[in-house]
């Protein structure tokens, strides 16, 4: 979902620093959440099959990305639950607070404002921007919405480290480059659009349409395969 | 992001029927936007180096997903953008129209309505229903929201194959077991809960909080590493 890393890359093995593959730190978050899961139900230790099930993963895969961490479980007990969920927050940094300002109060913008998941997960919403004087002012999930004159204000003032970009897609890349003016180096983009920014800035886009496109892939496997015509001038070659 | 996948596997290799990883098929809809960006500004081709690096993966990556679609592309000159937009929204299934339910009209239920990236992959939004009778009626992107009595009903009057639900946590595996039940196979779950279905029905879990945590990651990186203090029992080793 990143058109964009910038993160500093080991020269000879290509991987991030540290050596935990981009495709392993994306994995990290689907475990936290089932171990979460588990340690809710009081579970205290899981095998590596049943994390891996949870998680929707198979197991050779999940331990191989838990070798990056260090841990390899016991043999014939698994994983301490607690050890883990604390193994895989610090590596994501989640053992600290992080700082976030939403930029575009609309209907998207709202749904983050409030959304459970953030909060949970370290993540403060100090600051909630928009453009339009008729939604400054709003009061939302216990904040005050600001005029985005007030940016770099708030920015300095709350500290904040992450901006998550939530507004139409003319709007985006100008706020963006505000953003990275004041000082942030990572922006989450809900905007329909690609934002560019200068070497250091990680940019991550959320496309919603992703994962409706992989149902379709298997809601159109379960009706029986691909149907479609092609493009004016193409003719179907069968390999 | 899914915590469950029922869609049935080849026994031998235990991929998917028809040969196509899961791993390739999520990143599918990330090419296709690459592509459509390259379509948008007039470019007719392109090598494998400059769609992985718009893609964000590696080109041998990139040749091995497009090649288990028989798209090999030309040496030298790389892929055709129209064709390969095609051969990809075929395997995908968006060429053709699915049909959508959104169910709960809140904030995220609204974003999700108003949200251009679903009609352009060939998503139509043909029910909006909410439980609150004080939503219900209102006109929201062109559509009225009903009331989810009627739920049942919209699926077959609209021939829904996909719904999307975007309710608060405990309304949402009540009304998945109905859309079930009216003969839904695939569900987008927005709601901060694992839902439970039977076997050959799809669910797909959005959790908006994962790109922040791995923007999270990137941020530690960049402040100099992991700090966090241990969970009561427990003593750092370094290995």
């Amino acid at each position: 979902m990143s058109p964009r890393q910038t993160n500093p890359k080991d020269p000879v093995s290509g991987l991030p620093q540290k050596g935990i593959p981009e495709a392993t730190v994306a994995r990290l978050p689907v475990y936290l959440r089932a171990l979460h899961g588990l340690k809710d139900r009081g579970v205290a230790t899981v095998s590596s099959e049943e994390l891996a099930s949870a998680a929707g993963v198979n197991s050779a895969k999940l331990r191989k990305d838990l070798s990056h961490l260090g841990s390899y479980g016991t043999r014939g007990v698994g994983y301490e639950v607690e050890y883990l969920v604390y193994q895989i927050s610090r590596e994501l940094g989640l053992t600290q607070d992080w700082v976030v300002a939403i930029i575009g109060v609309g209907n998207l913008g709202r749904a983050l404002a409030g959304y459970g998941g953030f909060a949970s997960r370290g993540f403060r919403v100090a600051g909630l921007l928009d453009a339009d004087s008729s939604i400054v002012g709003q009061h939302i999930s216990g904040l005050t919405v600001e005029h985005t004159d007030q940016l770099e204000t708030i920015i300095k003032d709350h500290g904040v480290s992450i901006a998550v970009i939530a507004t139409p897609a003319a709007a985006a890349q100008p706020l963006c480059d505000r953003v990275v003016a004041a000082g942030v180096t990572s922006v989450l983009n809900f905007a329909p659009v690609v934002l560019n920014v200068p070497e250091g800035v990680d940019v991550r886009k959320v496309d919603l349409s992703i994962e409706l496109q992989i149902l379709a892939f298997h809601e159109q496997r379960k009706a029986g395969g691909p149907v479609g015509e092609l493009p004016n001038g193409y003719i179907e070659v069968h390999q």
